[in-house]
This record gives C-alpha cells, sequence and structure tokens, in this order.
C-alpha cells in the first residue's frame, strides 16, 4: 500500500507507433527511441515483431533495432505474436519478448483469429524456443477489465488465463485496459484478487484514459500495490474503437501524477516533455497529453496584477 | 469510505458561461440550465451575480433566472461578489448563494483586488444581509489544492479560512482545485484534517482536470469521506493559465466514473449526455469529455469478424 516508488515501461515505440497510419521513417522512430532511452526508464517496449502486412507501420522492426543505442540500464521489451517474431526478436537481440492474448475470446477471434484458449496452445513452442535461446517473456492480457464486445470480464477469466500463463512458466503479466473500461473499484477487486491467487507473479497495468479515468485506476491499482505501469510518450496510441477517443496514458501525465503524489519513478519527467514535444513536431494530430497543454503543476506564474477577473 | 451515494452540482452555467468569449444569448442559456435541471440534479450553480464589466457574458443573469423554469427538487445556486450582487441574488429567487474567496493572497489579488482575509471583512455585511433574508451562504476556497502563482497551500491556510467562515456562521464550504494542482495524497491528506478540524462543515469538491487527475481526486475525496462534487456538462470552464488546457471535469465523466464504480448520483447520465451533446452544437471549441469522444463503457460494440489487427 505505501510502495514510494514504481517502474514505468515506455511502450510509445510499440503501441503509440503502431497507431500512426503515415509512415515514420526508420531514422525518425530511431531518433524518438533514442531520446526515450535518455529519459531514465528502467524498461522500453521497443517494437512488435508482427508480420509486416498486419502492421505495416512496425515493418523495419529489425532494422530498427540494429540502430539504436544500447543502455545496459534498459531493457527492451518486444511484443511477438508467433515463433517467427520470436526468432527475429532474438536475433534482434532484445532482452525480454511479450506474449499478447485477449481476456474475451470475441476479442481474441477479433485480433489473433482464434479463441483465448487456442492462443494458449499456439504459445507452447514459442516459450520451448525462448527457453532454450534463455529469452525472458513475459505475457499480457487485452481487455482485461473490460471487452468492448463483451462487457465486463469476470474475474475467474483472468485466473484461469493467469494459470495458463503460469503452466507455460510465465509469471510476469500486463493486465491491460485496452480500451479504457476499468474504473477504481474494478481495478482495486480484481488485483486484489489476482495477487492474492497468484502472489508468485508480478502484475503490471497497462491504462487507457479513453474515458478519463486512467490515472485513478493507476492510483487505485498503486494502492493495491502494483508498481509496475506503462504509458506512452505524447499520450500516442488511440482507442481503436473510438476514433479521435483518448488512448495510452501520457508517460508524462502519469510520471507527473506520481512524483506529484511523492512516488517516484525513476525516470526524467523533463526529458520525458521535451521527447513528447518532440513527437508532437512530427505526430501533432496524435499526441494527447494533459502536460503538454497545461505544463507542470511546479510550473509557477508571475505574480500577478490586481485584475477585474473571477475564476474559482 | 463506502458511501455508497454522491451528489453532483452542475456549475457549467455558472463555470462553464463565464469562460465563453462569444455572448451567448439570453434564450440559448435558458434552453441549457432548462435541459439541466431536467437531468435530475439537485443543485445547478444558475449563475454569478457580478458587475457587467467583470464577466460580460453573465450581465443577463437576472433575465436568465426570470425565464428558466422551477423545478422544486433542484436548488438553485449563485456566486454573489458582493452585497449588491446579493441583492440581485434575492430579488432572483435563487436557494442559495455562494461566496468566493482564494487560499493564496496572491490569487486572491489577482481575483478581488485584495488579500483573503481583508476579503472576509468584506463579507460581514453581505452574510448579515444574507441572515435578515433568510439566504442561505455557502464559501468557496479557491486554488485549495496549490496556487499558481504560490504552489502548493498549507493545510493550515484551509483551517484559519474554515475558522473565518465559522465565525461568519458558514459551514458549507466548497474546495475548489482552480487551476487543476491538487493529486490524490494531497487531496486525502487535507480532506482528512479539515473533517477532523471542522466535524461540523459539508465539504465538496471542485475539481479541474488541468492534468488528467481530476477524477483521480474525487476517488480520493470520495474516499476520504466526500460526497459533495461540482461538474460542469460537457466540460466547459478552462483553465484561464494555460489557453486550451483542460478546466472543469465535465458532469458526463464524473458522473459515468462513479456509476461505473456502483457510487449512485441520482443523475440521468443519458440526460446529462444529452445535454453535453447539445452545448456541443453551440459550442464545439469550449467543449471538453471523454464520454462525449468514447461513450460509455456499457455501449457495447458489435461483435467483430476476425481482423488482422494488433491491439493490446
Amino acid at each position: 500500500m505505501t510502495n514510494k516508488e514504481v517502474t514505468i515501461t515506455e511502450v510509445c515505440p510499440r503501441d503509440g507507433f503502431q497507431s500512426v497510419s503515415e509512415w515514420i521513417p526508420t531514422e525518425e522512430k530511431v531518433r524518438i527511441i533514442n531520446q526515450l532511452i535518455d529519459c531514465g526508464y528502467k524498461q522500453i517496449e521497443v517494437t512488435s515483431f508482427v508480420h509486416p502486412r498486419a502492421i505495416p507501420q512496425l515493418k523495419d522492426a529489425d532494422e530498427v533495432l540494429k540502430r539504436i543505442k544500447r543502455s545496459k540500464d534498459v531493457k527492451l521489451r518486444a511484443l511477438v505474436p508467433n515463433t517467427r517474431g520470436l526468432e527475429r526478436a532474438i536475433a534482434a537481440g532484445v532482452d525480454k519478448v511479450k506474449l499478447m492474448l485477449s481476456a474475451s475470446d470475441s476479442h481474441s477471434i477479433s485480433n489473433a483469429n482464434c479463441k483465448t484458449e487456442e492462443a494458449f496452445e499456439r504459445f507452447v513452442p514459442l516459450v520451448e524456443l525462448a527457453e532454450k535461446s534463455g529469452m525472458k517473456v513475459g505475457g499480457s492480457i487485452s481487455v482485461a477489465f473490460g471487452c468492448p464486445y463483451e462487457g465486463e470480464i469476470p474475474v475467474e477469466r483472468l485466473v484461469m488465463i493467469c494459470e495458463k500463463y503460469r503452466s507455460l512458466g510465465i509469471t510476469e503479466v500486463s493486465l491491460a485496459d485496452t480500451t479504457g473500461m476499468a474504473n477504481p473499484v474494478r481495478i482495486k477487486n480484481n488485483v486484489r484478487e489476482l495477487r492474492r491467487r497468484f502472489p508468485d507473479f508480478t502484475f503490471s497495468l497497462h491504462l487507457h484514459n479513453t474515458r478519463g479515468m486512467a490515472f485513478a485506476n493507476a492510483v487505485a491499482g498503486w494502492e493495491e500495490g502494483i508498481v509496475h505501469f506503462d504509458s506512452s510518450a505524447g499520450g500516442l496510441g488511440g482507442c481503436p474503437y473510438a476514433p479521435g477517443a483518448s488512448g495510452n496514458i501520457a508517460s508524462e501525465d502519469l510520471i507527473h501524477g506520481f512524483e506529484e503524489m511523492g512516488i517516484h519513478t525513476g525516470v526524467s519527467l523533463n526529458r520525458v516533455i521535451e521527447a513528447a514535444k518532440d513527437i508532437q513536431q512530427s505526430l501533432p494530430q496524435y499526441v494527447d497529453s494533459f502536460l503538454l497543454k497545461a505544463g507542470k503543476c511546479s510550473d509557477l506564474s508571475a505574480s500577478p496584477k490586481a485584475q477585474q477577473k473571477v475564476q474559482i
């Protein structure tokens, strides 16, 4: 309940970039990732090794990984949907791969063309190969707090999925509120139950601000002992079901909020703001960030002259 | 800690309208207020009886009050800065008036041209007149959780202000995060201390979403026993210090969030959404609302066909 340190994984280069329809040139991706590497994150989700037809934006993943700078302080994580993706991730020398499946069958069918349990079967050879290669594997659960097709996800469904992950030897699991359907009560109830049932797991929260509750959900998770969070610089990464709606919580907003609460992230907020501003220069229509509009709480204004203005 | 009911005061007609630079015709104001009256709010802040030069947008306050419909279920509150304003409020037949002052001297000088303690002295004749007329009086504290000129406000300063309010017989106090500088830890600490020191007071929270924390702050306040909240339909009402930044938390976002948490507001979310959409028609550039972009959590999408799309 009283953790005063949290860890933020920066996901802009994966979750953010994949939502951008215009091609982002490889050198631009490399430049942004290098800037993010300098921010002090312990982990960055750098790309997704998916088939180029599935996400054309990330087709240069191998090239990007060759060209970015490496730092021993920053773990690089990549999403892999299958064994071919894992092979590419191994060749690219990432530190960790993440598997992804959906809490609901309907979202799973939409994303992976198969039901949730079938998705696990496809993971078996992948996990075997990862073990042989010494590659760390984490898992994630999309739409964990609500599915846009089915609504609320029963916690027992999350428990079943975590059991499946455990059977594959995976105990690091990201709970993703993919379309921003969580609320603080649901976060607390589900996180408490999952942490009780899986005390050996490391859970993280991947929150979207679709309905304005992302930061409240982060705080709710933190109050239940979660210390790992994903976020995206500039708030890049939208909601696929409501064009124009907010998506990923912006890293600068999450870091600023935590730091204001006295919870340390180890990330340089000023550098993240600079990186987000840089992203805003290239991709203004994709940026969605409170901090870039309002500035930090500590950015005080000059003391004013008396004015005839009423504000409350 | 476990209140399952909260009360929302709708402040769009006051805090929202006053931030709109184009003239909103009187009949338009009346139409919007009448729509809001039908939403099920127990209280609406309908206007501010200020000098027309101070806020030209609200110069038709008396006329608006004459023309809106009245409902015994909806209390009408108005802001009054001085005795002249109170006289107008009495003549207009509102149910309650609200006084406003700033937690910091610099914000007080900016808004009211005098220091905080001097503002109290000006209230004395006003409160005497209100007593004589049987008019209920509430107070508010602007920039209660942070001043854009001075930064954090020591809780002792809030205690001093509440003592002054008590000396005037005012025990209903709105704590306003005027420029969105609060965070959940500060809300909890200050609310806990104020409720401990002033157990006879009714505190409410007036939250702005300037840095994305408004809903988290509402939840923090609720967890500390606050059951009264202000919000503005369509999120009307900006941040005067950062043009374009978010301001008041949108009523539809606050109500939706609470209802999703199982906390009842007694307000019809659907009607508020309709009212907000209507406001969006007239004043699109002022609306700032998650719900209007993303819809409710319960607005499920049709189950999709399998797609080659990756989301997490």
